[in-house]
């Protein structure tokens, strides 16, 4: 895998280049990264959750998905860069508190937080 | 930086774990993302423009932001970990058809797809 | 049923009892409306396609998913509101492109735009 | 304004002249309804605040933003009328609660909720 660094690096010349870090404030970024969500979303609202995986492989939409799943990556990455938020971190700071919040044996097979 | 293959081992242990990967279909994966997608616009929707960067560094706010960063990126991780989709080469190719879709000089300084 | 402008007259009267007008502009609103959605796709998320109707009618669930309909409701009505749209009439303009875009015989049983 | 009831009506045939309410099941007209406000929220993320009113008034996206909340609307009424609600008397069941919730006077120019 490309390390995320890299990815950076090449996101940064790219809003650079085109003079957009004008546009790229937070809240500018969220809303984006929630517009991406919602047409990765559209892939799958009418398809079956039983056929759901079927659907993510075959090629006319996986190469949809793919790239709705890199326009979330890429807000998601903005955002993060843009205030200065190292997200593997907060992932595993995060995967701390998911750790406590859901225990395995109380939240074994049981998707939602224990009551 | 962490690696993202190392978060992916975490999420795929924590997810085994609990016996969660019933409940991880893509098309499940795509809600969660796009409902965390939700909460982080939640934390930006009164916040003025001009005050999101400083928002998203004040401390109280920013652990909420770092949280939802992150779920989002869970969500975003797992569901590229389900369907098989190497999230960093999803990006590059992205960013290789955004550099054809905003050519330098005609999207310098505007933000939307030019005409 | 109530109708929208008795509606519309309590939600006006809220807004301006809290003095909030100066929140509610149409960008923060479509943000609200877009994170009131994240909360309403949240109920839904782990729970399977053939289980869902029943899932909205039992009562524990059904009031949360009341709520949250409501909450995208009055995000909706406030955002119309704002601008001065008459919603009822964008429905209506809306459907009778849609029954353009989706003729009966093409697109009966199935949901995708016909290519 | 034309009535909700006349809308659902309108609705409820669009749909059973094309035999799609196999396709809508709660779970996923929530997903439509996501689908939606992300595409709402795309209108506006690289608009300023303080343009926000004067773009929705502009005849060009104007256009697209009431297609856009009009989508809204479509599958929020879809959704309630899938599951039997009276969103109507659900707007004013939860603006009941929030008139608890954000009292008057700790509320005032104050959208957040008070600790």
């Amino acid at each position: 895998m490309k390390d995320l660094e890299a990815l950076l690096t090449d996101l940064r010349r790219f809003v650079a280049e085109r003079d957009w870090a004008q546009f790229h404030d937070p809240k500018n970024l969220a809303m984006l990264l929630a517009s991406e969500a919602g047409e990765l979303v559209a892939e799958y609202h009418w398809v079956r959750g039983d056929d759901a995986d079927a659907h993510s492989r075959a090629p006319e939409p996986r190469a949809r998905i793919s790239d709705e799943l890199a326009d979330v990556g890429i807000a998601l990455l903005l955002l993060c860069d843009r205030i200065g938020l190292d997200l593997p971190q907060a992932i595993a700071e995060k995967q701390a508190k998911n750790a406590i919040r859901y225990p395995v044996d109380a939240a074994r097979g049981r998707p939602d937080r224990p009551a």
